[in-house]
């Protein structure tokens, strides 16, 4: 079949509209048909050509929802009709990885879906020439239809909206997670975040339904503030306008008879590594525990004092929240729909596929926290 | 009073053993005789002028075993003739860290503590002509009589022979605690451990003790390995004869269908930072957790890519083992009594005060695992 696309012809380029030739599923994969998309950061790190990994062409886009169209071979799981948001973190429930309980980092197709290919090796994308594209992160989710395994597709309720719950697809659940998975902040915890954007704001909202009493966002921005707030922030830190930002964070936690302060928890929202290393550094003596979130530029490198391990904080990364997707993606949707998440506030731009490179304008002049494309 | 003791006048020179004076115990503090002290690393690291935070003239030494001689005001939990081990880790039980539950960093007498002196502020030890001599680590251990805080002191049971549970107060506790309490091993685990010294050896006896299935030792010198073996070790690794630490213990480490390989848990012993690297490194995607034990020179820093955090290592440090030592230094004590851990065959020397320049000699030559002096 055909379907129209956002292509991204080489690195560097605005992402180019055009027909392409899609294969039907194979065994064990699933066609959808894409409804709504975001646009993250993830896809312009890869677009932009910073991303050392990317492959060209291919068809971005990984935080989507959709319906089934068609099943291939052998999927059970999944019929035509169904509502579903992709995976770029599948769940197979058979690697040693799932089975093993401990991480989110099913196994089972990581070696074909980090070159771009379905798990058989091949693509299901091409150009009209007949010039193969490559997929990105399983997903593509920026084309009107796109083939993936059965494994990496969440099924969830046919009520909820496209357009909304296609954030539950990575940022929603990058954000919340990292808080109720990866860190598992308790009630009364003290937290910071660095970076309000997409996440941050997620992290925030997680923050708050996890019950912390103390929310202190981080952003060179002030602009930022006023909608953190609304999701939870009751503190915030511009680190421009402080000697030092670990410092000011300490000297906000230090509560009833505790003379060291720092937080509970923190999280990295911004992918730069000198801002990690304050992260780390602003947690608490004894058990803070600070979580990665960003994606670092190639080569970065995280440091610090062997000294601040020693003294009892803990450095950890999380990658999708630590959410195992068919499992704890359709629980978000319900959340959602329940009103125990937020997320409308966050969808602040429409676009339809043609205007998708305005939406990477959008997020470069930081006047979006999700810009969703709607087919 | 007088006693004898080796003082430690200036960085970098040998220790020198002559009478000081002692004061008695003030309120809230002990006099205990020393019985026993091993002689430690971080000794030398203080010793040697490489602690940035050494303060001369100073009495080292912090792993002692001896006999409570005199009370201070209002201790009511020790009495004369109480044996007990020093503790260099204090647990007050009432400050906002011992009361978190979370970690074994007491904070109590922390600041005075650090600078040499007791909690009021000045020391006990002087020079026979009034000069003060600072204490250390707030032991003090290599005097025959030294003054402690009440909160620093573990009473322990007084059928254990002194000359063996001194260790306790350092080494045992710090490697067996770092893989119970910091690392928490469960049963059927793998493990990598890097150094094979005093504080590895003890490492490893904790694996074996949480029934880790493979036991990675990984030393520079091969005739580490024999001792490291009748500890639990399984497999060694000697860095200089492969091509890649990291790739090796992931290959010795690939087991049943997983395909990943890396250890569950991985031990820096070692104090190099890029050892520690290597530690987290070789530890397994998606739930690998690297504790660093080894205390790095001033100004090293760790580095690593955030990628290693983001895809499920965690790192972490450890003091003490994370053990609460009133608490747990009383169990370590009982385990060696009922035979669950072994010390014996580390004691391979014991000196009197006088030969205790011979002791840092045997462990720059790498000839002791660890030397005892006894009085």
């Amino acid at each position: 079949m055909r379907t129209r696309a956002a292509v991204a012809l080489e690195a560097g380029k605005p992402l180019q509209v055009m027909e392409v030739n899609l294969e039907g599923p194979k065994k064990g994969e699933v066609l959808i048909e894409v409804k709504a998309t975001g646009i993250c950061h993830t896809d312009e790190f890869t677009r932009s050509g910073a991303d050392p990994e990317g492959l060209f062409p291919c068809i971005l886009g990984h935080e989507g929802a959709g319906i089934v169209i068609e099943v291939g071979e052998g999927v059970t799981t999944l019929k035509p009709g169904d509502h579903v948001i992709p995976l770029y973190t599948p769940e197979c429930r058979e690697c040693y990885s799932c089975l093993s309980g401990r991480t989110n980092l099913c196994t089972a197709i990581r070696n074909t879906q980090g070159k771009g290919l379905m798990p058989d090796g091949t693509t299901r994308f091409s150009m009209l020439d007949g010039t193969p594209i490559y997929h990105y992160m399983g997903c593509s989710t920026f084309a009107n239809h796109t083939v993936m395994p059965e494994i990496a597709l969440a099924k969830v309720r046919d009520d909820a909206p496209f357009d909304k719950i296609c954030y539950i697809g990575c940022g929603v659940t990058t954000g919340i997670g990292a808080v109720i998975n990866t860190a598992g902040v308790e009630i009364g915890s003290t937290a910071a975040v660095f970076g309000l954007g997409g996440i941050g704001l997620n992290v925030i909202q997680g923050l708050r339904m996890a019950g912390a009493d103390i929310i202190i966002g981080v952003d060179l921005n002030d602009d930022k503030a006023e909608m953190a707030k609304k999701f939870g922030m009751t503190h915030f830190v511009n680190p421009s306008k402080v000697d030092s930002t670990v410092q000011e964070i300490v000297n906000l936690t230090k509560r009833g008879n505790d003379q060291i302060g720092g937080v509970d928890y923190s999280f990295d929202a911004t992918g730069n590594v000198k801002v990690m290393r304050d992260a780390l550094e602003c947690s608490h003596r004894g058990w803070g525990v600070s979580v990665i979130i960003g994606v670092a530029p190639a080569g970065a490198e995280i440091s610090t004092r062997p000294f601040q391990l020693v003294t009892g904080r803990v450095w950890k990364g999380t990658a999708f929240g630590g959410a195992k997707g068919r499992t704890d993606v359709p629980k978000f949707v319900d959340w959602y729909m329940d009103g125990k998440i937020e997320i409308d506030p966050m969808i602040t731009h429409t676009l339809s596929l043609d205007e998708i490179n305005h939406g990477f304008d959008l997020m470069h002049e930081g006047k979006s926290i999700r810009a969703v494309v709607e087919f």
